[in-house]
């Protein structure tokens, strides 16, 4: 019996879609308004959905504060009120798009996870777009 | 690396549930409040799911703004603000069903897209109600 | 201690915005779109909030249930899966803008209510498009 | 074909999670604030979600007023305005976490839907934490 | 120039409704499923509003953390995962209606405000049915 | 009859709390982890209330097109994919707070809007933090 658990988490955050190797001009006509140079944000919010066998001694696939505290060790310490431009690691070669951002973030949490569990994460940039991502 | 990118869109229309070849009566025992002649309507909200693997130049999946041209041009300025079994070419002889709706938009939406991406739709009739579709 | 009492429910229905009396060509240039002859339609989500003292006795102002059962048989029993313009009694004549639409439903619900009762009623024809009114 | 049909429900209940094989202590340090003798609770809501092959005659895969009063009967009307560790038969042996109620759930719609039907069930406890189940 | 801040904050609770003096029987009347003696429960939303002037140094009316601290200590900490009619001193003998909850979390934040706000307080004690306050 | 017209819009933005005329450490104890020198944002949410009487010709308070075009041409058109600290005029000396952010698009659409209608605007910096002006 594989039941997915999912987590529900948010972070605001600055940034800026760009290639540091094109020119102004180029990164205008790909990225538009969002290549403004100062930067825009968003509140992202983010569901991460781990599935596996329920647990039958505990009645859990994973303890939900476990998936919580991951969440905000790796995502929301590390990206929240921050330019990701500028803070984040991973994004200083690595253009922000929210495609890459929700395959970082996969990256970040699969890692702290039991390896028999399957995960997938989706990202809202804004209610209206977002990005998921299971690792295949 | 497959993500897929969603977008949201919505239309207000009207409708009617009914068979032209079938009596009133009949009709009325399995389409219900939802046969009324003279029409009822509802806010159908639309997400657009793209699955691709990510441009390594861009890091785009596809561009969200490409998708959302996409769907005005092939659901918004065709089915917002209109009835869908008199004003949409499609509905003239199928029933407008959510699921059929559904089918419409799906294909409609495909038939635009690079052949290599992988699409599903889901269609919300009511907050309550909604269906989805993946061309399978 | 005066204290608000909201419940939310919801119709569907297809309208047109136009005057019988103008041309056509004058209610296009003032409804647009609105002014489908064949109609359109909405999810519309209502919430009647009803301010009072609480009673001592029972800790309610009003029993939420009483005001379920007013707005059904007051709203959702006449306006759902209804045609606003041909179905609605208070609508053969009255344009039914949104404006319109909340103060009949105002009128409807505070009829039915103890008359130490204040109402506000919100209207939603969308979830971006919104009116209230409280009989001033 | 396939398309998926999708109802949303609700219910509100209280609950406690503990193993009574299991000392207090025991848990306390597994459940947390879950393990409150007196009980807490939750707004629940549902989706269930149909998958099958619109039928040509109707257009629907399977009409959305019978998947509601399937719920309706199945789970509102055992689960509603209940304790799920007293009142519910399904948890009197059976620890009540979000998982194993979205099992129950799976397997009581299941049982009354056509065979020909795959489903799969979301159980909302919280907006920020839910799990889904579709029998695999 | 009078600005109101609102936060939003939420709680997981049980209660029953129902009078100590009063038979099963009046209180069944009165409460009908809400009566239920082995409680049922909700996700409680909370809006808390702080209406006063700009201060013209930080541009706050009220620093939104500290208002979020506030409604942590006096609320969140005191009613989440609780039994509201057993574990929470102020429903030892006032009945937790959502107008008596939301009148007695008004005067646990009010007391931490300074005297010069105005507070409203909305409790959502499911999507549909909510009620608010604000000292009148 | 006064009834009231909502028309809700967003703008994605990005910005940073701090006064210049201080210090970086008073500006840290003061505003935290929005003081973050390298902008952080949010998907900011708006709601123009506009109040007035019910047009008799019409049906109109105000045509929520024309509501709409002002917010897009006053407001999305500013501040939507911008630094509101360095690229929108009245923030270039006033800390761009929700508190101060509202007043100033209050003022905006206000003078676009004849004088007998009355306005509120409400901002959301996140879905659990909101403001909300009415010119008083």
């Amino acid at each position: 019996m594989k039941v997915t658990v999912s987590r529900r988490a948010h972070f605001n955050a600055a940034h800026r879609l760009y290639r540091k190797d094109w020119s102004f001009e180029k990164n205008d006509a790909i990225f538009g308004k969002c290549n403004n140079p100062n930067y825009h944000g968003h509140n992202y919010e983010l569901i991460a959905s781990v599935t596996g066998e329920i647990d039958q001694e505990t009645g859990f696939v994973i303890d939900v504060k476990i998936l919580k505290d991951i969440i905000k060790a790796e995502v929301e310490d590390v990206f929240d009120h921050k330019n990701l431009n500028i803070d984040v690691e991973e994004f200083k070669y690595l253009n922000p798009t929210a495609e890459n951002i929700v395959v970082v973030i996969y990256n970040k949490i699969k890692d702290k996870l039991d390896a028999k569990h399957k995960l997938e994460v989706t990202l809202y940039e804004t209610p209206r777009n977002f990005v998921s991502y299971s690792g295949e």
